[in-house]
């Protein structure tokens, strides 16, 4: 059996014995299991003060922006954990973050402040730089959101209810539909204002849901069937046989939106879970709420 | 009548009277047409001294990942354009690069040393500055590719030759598939080998073409329908009427490819151009051709 993969670690645990700062090669050989053929492998130092492990994970078959790139999958660890803030971020190998990620890590608060390790490659010279640093001249969300706005990561509420009547058909998977629309509830889509959330179950009955999460630079968005595959791939879903065991999948989103996630979220469970019956579901946005 | 949109000029063109820099506030009003809608205008300085613009394009309906950034349109009008390399980069409204396009431009020669003009929002104290300075420790193609391999618009040819038998189904647009294959063997695709070209024809019977291009980063790939469309805008298909007037479409990509354009291209193609005709044909690489 694949011993399973470890993607968050308590402070303690990411200290090795008498380090004081975290140490990243000693935490590297931790992350096993399935993913182990990831070609790198990210670590997040989250506020709550829990290390956060992210890897690539590539879909063939399918068009390279459907790609999760490791510093994506750590943000949304920290999302589905409900850590407020990433820190810190670290990469092995050894390498700065490209610009798809520097501009998407610009959704989170104070995000010029952001610390990135950086090494060479057996690790030593080790040095700190701000994400600053990275991406002067920053395309930000500043430039589009009210600083009361709150940023990824933060605590949202998107208001949304279940529109429309129920089909009669029996649900085969009725825990689906509630979790679509809760994560449907917490995704981020400040730009688009067209929030989603995916729910997905496996063989064995457990839930996973992840939900979208936008750039102001449109393209480094996260869809929500990656984020619903980061949950199950940190909660051990699948073992050795990755995505096939995934037989349910709902997603949650609003009917005539501007950015529809339908049709990608479909194709690409298509691919990935052949097996897996996908159902859409529409919500909109509820005023009596506040 | 709508006024056609200028999207290449003439190094003479690009130059207002009594200037000796290209006068960046002086071409902006003569990029006009069914894209003036557009938030984001570039404007791409080319080896050959032509000026290349380029606009942002939203795709109503589909995930973000499916926009084209005014950067990549430049890139793409370039490569229509076989012009070898981009040496300067300007925005308007002046301002830098976001992340993501930051890193598909280090698929170009040289890309640290192009040269990225910025001003203040009235277009005065203006600089320039090194992509370099921009994406310090960029992920590089340096890292992955040899320095003999074409790097981006540098001429390539890929070899390929079309596979299998033809249906006996009389082809109702015959020009698509041979333009198709010609865009499939100039696409740009080292890291995943899988290069792929798309044709479209509209109700005048105009042939539009443009070819997939890579990143070494992945998601900041650029599609081969999106290739397309910006040939398609750039020689005036479509006037008012947008995309709708395409009528028929084909993508020549590789069978069983790791990289797949086939599901993603339909779904655009079906949203932006509900009457379009949408036929793949496949193709491999031709051992006997060197
Ligand atoms: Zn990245
Ligand atoms: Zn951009």
């Amino acid at each position: 059996m694949a011993q399973p993969s470890k993607f968050v670690f308590t402070r303690e645990e990411a200290k090795s014995p008498g380090d004081s700062l975290i140490n990243i090669p000693f935490l590297i050989p931790l992350v096993r299991g399935p993913f182990s053929t990831s070609k790198v492998v990210a670590l997040g130092f989250g506020s709550s003060g829990r290390v956060f492990v992210g890897v690539n994970v590539e879909f063939p078959g399918l068009p390279l922006h459907h790609s999760i790139h490791a510093e994506q999958f750590v943000v949304a660890n920290l999302a589905l954990h409900l850590d407020k803030k990433l820190n810190c971020l670290a990469l092995s190998p050894p390498e700065a973050p490209c610009g798809h990620c520097r501009q998407f890590l610009q959704e989170i608060r104070e995000a010029p402040e952001m610390k990135i390790i950086l090494s060479d490659q057996n690790g030593d010279n080790v040095s700190t730089v701000s994400l600053e640093s990275l991406l002067p001249n920053r395309l930000s969300p500043d430039s589009q959101l009210p600083n009361d706005v709150p940023r990824l990561l933060e605590p949202r509420y998107n208001r949304l209810t279940l529109s429309g009547p129920d089909s009669d058909v029996p649900d085969r998977y009725p825990d689906l539909k509630p979790a679509g629309l809760v994560a449907a509830n917490i995704s981020y889509a400040p730009y688009s204002k067209c929030p989603s959330g995916v729910a997905l179950v496996d063989l064995q009955g457990s839930v996973y849901r992840g939900w979208y999460m936008e750039s102001v630079a449109y393209n480094p968005s996260f869809g929500p069937v990656q984020a619903a595959l980061v949950d199950y791939m940190i909660r051990g879903g699948g073992g050795d046989r990755g995505f096939t065991e995934i037989v349910g999948a709902v997603l949650v989103e609003k009917k005539d939106a501007e950015v529809r996630q339908e049709q990608t979220a479909r194709m690409l469970l298509e691919t990935i879970a052949p097996n897996c019956d996908f159902k859409v579901f529409h919500c909109c946005e509820n005023p009596k709420e506040n």
